[in-house]
């Protein structure tokens, strides 16, 4: 499962393609007048809150889970993410008729907990560390003689997450700029790879949380620096960016924004409001870049990659206790 | 602009899809494997959330102020709608260069003035009771000459309405029960009379909250029966259902039933988390019904009109003030 020396490529593309095909959502394109007004430009939300688990991360996690040989297939899959792949992983390994385990801190939430147990997947709790996770995981491997399969820096779901790309670019071709959220690089990476190969004139830019600019600091000086202690609403992007996304990026990525966690939320909000799409803190992040109409990117035709839909309708960053409409007799 | 006293037609109907072609937005119909596997139906919703001012009231709205002779356009439409109605009144008349008088009571909603406002709308604050809208109103026409058009009660607003079930029939034509929510009956007669003459085998069925039901009371009774004080959550589904809506329900609706507040939230909130769309309480009411997979809607290819996506993110009927994830350094 684990990566090739050679990164990258859009055959791995084309393949994840094939692949997943009928076994993951082709998400819509959606479009809004009044945020290309808001924003001076015109804009193609690629929604992949609309995809099968709510993320972008059945593209990856079932395209590696389908390359699986019988044999390893058998032994099942695992990972240490407690977010959106674990659960993509686990509905992957579910269609393949494989078993997952799926480490997960002691203190992840409600909803993450039960998209990842809907599945059938076999879940290993831990401390909420990372050494603890890895220790957990490396048992999980030894015992069972699973698969790992990293949420990130692996060039097969790299190569699944690039057919968001691909799929875009092929209802709107003429796209000038692509917009995509990253945290550990997968997603953007694969979009990268996919959209300079399919239309090399276009500008393809990672957005990042001003809290968890790891990408954005690597991409300057060239090596992976990590952030200490990433600070930022969004939580699916709080990763260190992986090696072979890293190497993909600095070939392929033309920039790293970052944006205010008081961006994300009041593009998150817009998002909601304007579109009545629910979307997470991470897949509101490459819209977060367009907020009060930068003139880099007034009357450009943008995609953005929306990455998930994926949060605690409970715990929203907005809001209060009051409840809603008092009854009133008329309308 | 009133009704003639023939009735709704489909030729109506079909001129008012002409009359707004380009003008509003033709929705998507989502479906959800999850929600289908939960309800035990194949399910398609038709996305009037996702319409032009976030409900289907553009249809008829739009239909309304293109069918007015020049002479009327240029005196301007009123209405007394504080609701999506006032909204999409607004932006209809914009798009067609006329004025529209909106009468709001004083206590409306910030995002439902803002929503009028936005669009250019000269708003008339008034007490908020019945006596006190309808006399503004009756002022603002003696005013202004301007032409009053009905949220509901009113065949061109029917007829426009009723184009969101030739879309959705045209999209899936094997739909064996269509489900649309009732308040003042405009979405339910329209598409009731479109659905029935499209597709004469069709089960039409209006969902009424249970604190507002005076459509079911009034169909089972033969006369319009009106709920002295509705009280449910589905602001949209508060007035009284009008008479000429009436008169095609009885014609062709097969039946009405109710639902309580309590599954109206607990369907929303499906909506939002499955789905990842933003559905207004009146907009989930026909889900509702799906809810505990009934037996009589099981195995059945149901389409599932969601009739709007306006609300304010600061009142939900659930939720906290506590604020979304505390950042943790790995995922």
């Amino acid at each position: 499962m684990s990566s090739t020396p050679t990164g990258l490529t859009r055959p791995l593309i084309e393949e994840a393609r094939e692949r997943i095909a009928g076994k993951v959502n082709v998400t819509p394109v959606l479009t809004s007048s009044t945020l290309d007004e808001l924003t001076g430009a015109r804009l193609f939300f690629k929604c992949e809150n609309f995809q099968k688990g709510g993320a972008f991360k059945a593209r990856g996690a079932t395209n590696a889970v389908f390359a699986l040989s019988a044999t390893q297939a058998q032994r099942g899959v695992a990972t240490h993410s407690s977010g959106n792949h674990g659960a993509a992983l686990a509905r992957a390994a579910a269609l393949r008729g494989s078993r997952a385990y799926v480490v997960m801190p002691d203190n992840t939430a409600k909803a993450k907990r039960a998209a990842v147990a809907r599945y059938g997947a076999e879940i290993t709790w831990c401390p909420p560390t990372q050494a603890a996770r890895e220790s957990a995981v490396r048992e999980v491997l030894a015992a069972t003689g699973a698969t790992l399969i990293h949420p990130y820096d692996d060039l097969l779901v790299m190569a699944g997450q690039g057919t968001a790309a691909v799929e875009l670019l092929g209802a709107v071709p003429d796209v000038e700029v692509l917009l995509c959220p990253v945290g550990g690089g997968g997603l953007l990476s694969g979009c990268a790879v996919a959209a300079k190969t399919l239309a090399p004139a276009i500008r393809v830019i990672g957005v990042e949380p001003a809290g968890a600019d790891d990408a954005a600091r690597s991409l300057r000086s060239g090596r992976i620096v990590p952030v200490a202690h990433p600070n930022t609403i969004a939580d699916g992007l709080r990763a260190t960016i992986g090696e072979h996304p890293f190497a993909e990026i600095r070939r392929r990525v033309d920039d790293i924004i970052t944006v205010t966690d008081e961006a994300i939320v009041r593009a998150m909000r817009q998002l909601w409001e304007v579109m009545k799409i629910v979307v997470e803190p991470s897949g509101a992040v490459p819209y977060a870049a367009l907020l009060d109409a930068p003139p880099a990117f007034r009357g450009r035709r943008i995609g953005i990659v929306i990455s998930g839909g994926n949060l605690d309708l409970d715990h929203l960053p907005w809001g209060s206790a009051t409840p809603a409409g008092a009854p009133s007799p008329v309308r």
